[in-house]
């Protein structure tokens, strides 16, 4: 099998995906972020957040962390884009390669963690009864970090591909 | 910064890692499938198995996968080590390439689902004092997966520098 006829992958598909990837992060962080329910006993109010658990916190934390390397990326893209050329070379590369993959990983680590606690929380009748709405709403923010990592896989795949020609 | 000399790994450092990946998987497996206990009521008995939480399901798939692949990768690199040469050239580097990266993200997300699970589980005092010891041998279990995942990512790293040299 030969290698396809171009591995670089066009700036503006890029810039696209960053974009796509962002928007799922935004989305994502708002929604877990609001989400709280009041659960009402016989004599008192308890008021259950996402900071409830931790595996939703973490969520939260490699969403932000996630939205705030895509923008880094999506603005040096856009000067890509812009001017044509590639801010620092291949040492810049590297990083791309790097940091995709390290935020990647946090991404899908992130949302795993909201699925399985979500999951098995979920199937709890009792559970359910008493935070079912509150489960509901972290599952669309869960699922959004979920297809923000998908896209952030796509990112780091082209970044592998753009890496430097290997020196033989 | 200008790329390091040689960006091809030696399949030697390869093949030691597959090993130690393969080894974390098959005893995190062990771990998991083999954890179990028994809860005692004032009438009943309750066993409680791995399999009653789909996050741990999810988690001894992933394991489970994620092995098989290490074993095929691990057969193929003693091949390339005692040969010289690696199985069918700049082909063969493309499937390492998206097979590395889609079984480290399985891997990680098996881990952190795991987790993400045991964690806030562990958190409540009731479930604690009744299934502790079954929390700690699943954290156990994960923990073993996650170090698995970290070095799949190794590999991940090794296969995208070996991608074939990028057609300008």
């Amino acid at each position: 099998m030969a290698p396809p006829p171009s591995m670089a992958v066009s700036p503006l598909v890029a810039l696209i995906i960053r974009i796509i990837t962002f928007i799922c992060l935004f989305i994502s962080i708002i929604v877990i972020a609001t989400n709280k329910v009041t659960v009402v006993s016989r004599k008192t109010q308890t008021e259950v957040l996402f900071s409830s658990f931790y595996a939703y916190r973490y969520m939260l934390a490699s969403g932000v962390i996630g939205m705030a390397y895509t923008i880094l990326q999506t603005a040096l893209t856009i000067f890509t884009v812009s001017t044509g050329n590639r801010l620092g070379g291949d040492g810049f590369a590297f990083l791309d390669f790097f940091g995709d993959k390290v935020i990647s990983y946090l991404l899908a680590t992130g949302a795993a963690a909201g699925f399985g606690l979500t999951v098995d929380l979920g199937r709890d009748e009792v559970v359910d009864s008493v935070i079912g709405s509150f489960l509901q709403k972290a599952n669309v923010s869960t699922s959004l970090l979920f297809i923000g990592f998908l896209f952030s896989a796509i990112s780091s795949v082209f970044s592998s591909l753009s890496l430097p020609k290997r020196v033989d």
